[in-house]
């Protein structure tokens, strides 16, 4: 059977040109860089060669850091604990904003530190699924230590006003953070043109391996590192370097901003066939614009049906797509994302993200539109919960751009 | 040129064996094990398989966890900071055990957490490179919260009297963690045989890839993750899931401790042949008792000579040997060890360490044994503070064994 990957938000393929260039540094060159004989220094340019090409892919000045980590849970457990430690246990300050909609990686750091005392500000989203760059605005105190927004969402693909948000608390002197694990290789991302502190970053979210990724510190920003140790990564970050995991990364990212008018092209117009289709079935809501949406994703909720049945139903036909994060997948709570926005309790279990990438075909689109209907149907002939007709009485607002 | 690499010590060439287990985990079988379709579940056979020969390795029991992260740095700042969290932010204890030699990794997270309050003793080696458990038995207190010993020195090899002071922590109630970075494969690592708490291991020193490592937990040892978010890992550490490092660090470890015979017999001779060689050199004094060490290491102190001089001249003739840690070699700074154990002043910065393994050839041996010396001369006759016949005047034992 045919199968269809349209799960690029949870993981994407490794891009057989990112293999190619990691797959020396497993047997042949093995060095640790830190050694002074030749096994180490040989691996130097390789991996100088990747650090260029992450500072390129976002646009950083020389002299500002990119930090090589595990992931971007690391990174952003390592720039929320890193204030915690600086500027709250370390300074004067009391209390961290962030959304609702964050990725666990972020919220539940916060929940951590708030059972440490730290005051946490949660902003909700709109009904279209973003915040608006006021209300990080207004919740800022003078004992706000950082902002933590990220770059686009995970669920919904919703971009989130980051660059307001960012000249927001320059303007207020606090430190602003966002994760763009979501943004990198969909959206353009550049921290000249967006004056965040601190950006995260996952390799395996643009087609490089999973267990590497980037956090980028601008020139004098603050860090404390999470990882003591060897002074590795210039103090800022201990532990052996991945070098393969690196040289993957490095070239990851320069393929994925090398790919981004294909993205906003290409895989945009797939998408949308895609969205037209699920949302000409009867009583489908897609969650957000367009305008406002990253070029490859759709959440859609599928009004009588639960978003687990259909991932089952859609699996056996050899077509992978997700409820939500996958990070929350097993835990079978309804979405966070359509609580947040609002959705009415019967919604809330409904939804359905096909998320696309560069590697997705026009033949593979072809195949879901014809198949997907055909999954709806079947699973509402089934339901207790759905009657044809009942129509859609919620207040997410049905797709309009 | 034949290259010649004696510094398995600071990182391994991974097995072509592991890569190959690897290999598929990367373009082809790319899912996120999170993900409920079958990119998802047809990644899980290989990472259970993975976990058993994890806990195999170690002959943990199934109660027992082991959580995988990026590195051993990771594994041991996990175990401190979150024993900081449970038992010193969140309890009423207020003291460290460590020793003045373990890697970098331990002791700067310990420094770390003095800065914050908490109280370490950082115990002295004897003049053979170890401590006694009765050094750390005397020091334990009311409040001490955790000992941490390296199950064997990354620079001298020695090997620490772990089983007796796991016994001794556990008569007195107080959590024990182990280094156990440089004994995998190299000795049996037994947690039933030695009651730890924690254990901390890294792939890439037994021919894993780089950015992947273990975490052992006791059942019923407290554990505060050091990353919040997905709860992968049963909640103990988040992040999505490095599949093809883990599927290579549970094949390495399987290699690993089935060459473990291979490793105690004809490593051990030919290290020893090396041994012998290097300790003929007049003015030449070997750290510890064979005996005492894990049978890969040897370091030698060459009397007039620096250590980096002899790194970069065996460099050039193809030889990939070290001064000490890998981490610490850019720092060009005393090696440590040598300061702890008491070498005089003038050996301090004499440290040679060669360091092989299974992959070490007895040519490759012949052909160190055969350039050694002759560097040795070579930089001697340069030598302003090397007089030929003046003899050693240090503390440091002579090999006896």
């Amino acid at each position: 059977m045919q199968r269809i990957y349209m799960d690029n938000n949870a993981t994407t393929i490794v891009d057989p040109e990112v293999f190619l260039a990691m797959e020396p540094f497993f047997v042949r060159m093995y060095g640790n860089p830190n050694s002074l004989h030749s096994f180490g220094s040989e691996v130097k340019p390789s991996m100088a060669m990747a650090m260029e090409q992450l500072y390129q892919g976002i646009n950083a000045s020389d002299d500002d850091d990119i930090v090589v980590n595990s992931c971007a849970t690391e990174g952003n457990n390592t720039v929320i604990m890193g204030i915690y430690f600086h500027s709250i246990l370390g300074g004067d300050k009391n209390h961290i904003i962030t959304t609702q909609v964050e990725h666990p990686a972020v919220t539940e750091t916060c929940r951590f530190l708030e059972k440490l005392g730290v005051e946490v500000t949660y902003l909700p989203v709109n009904e279209e699924g973003v915040i608006h760059s006021d209300d990080v605005k207004n919740a800022i105190t003078d004992r706000t230590a950082l902002v933590s927004v990220m770059w686009a969402n995970n669920e919904t693909g919703m971009i989130f006003p980051v660059k307001q948000i960012a000249y927001a608390c320059k303007n207020r002197g606090v430190l602003f953070h966002t994760d763009a694990v979501q943004a990198i290789g969909k959206l353009p991302v550049n921290v000249q043109e967006v004056p965040v502190d601190y950006l995260t970053f996952s390799a395996h979210k643009f087609h490089g391996p999973k267990g590497v990724g980037g956090l980028f510190i601008r020139e004098g920003a603050p860090m404390v590192p999470l990882l003591h140790g060897g002074e590795h990564m210039g103090g800022l970050r201990s532990g052996t370097i991945n070098v393969a995991g690196l040289v993957g990364m490095g070239k990851a990212m320069e393929l994925a901003v090398g790919n981004l008018d294909y993205e906003l092209s290409e895989v945009l117009r797939l998408r949308n066939k895609l969205e037209d289709a699920i949302a000409a079935i009867p009583d489908v809501l897609v969650v957000g614009k367009r305008i406002h949406r990253t070029p490859n994703t759709t959440l859609a909720s599928v009004r009588g049906v639960e978003g687990e049945a259909l991932i089952w139903d859609l699996n056996r036909q050899g077509i992978a797509a997700s409820t939500g994060s996958a990070c929350a997948s097993e835990s079978l709570e309804a979405n966070p994302v359509m609580a947040a926005i609002g959705a009415d309790k019967d919604l809330a279990h409904t939804g359905v993200r096909f998320s696309l990438s560069r590697f997705t075909t026009e033949e593979e689109i072809d195949h879901v539109i014809e198949i997907f209907p055909r999954v709806v149907e079947r699973l509402r002939d089934i339901s207790s919960t759905y009657a044809a007709g009942g129509g859609p009485a919620c207040s997410v607002s049905p797709e309009q751009s």
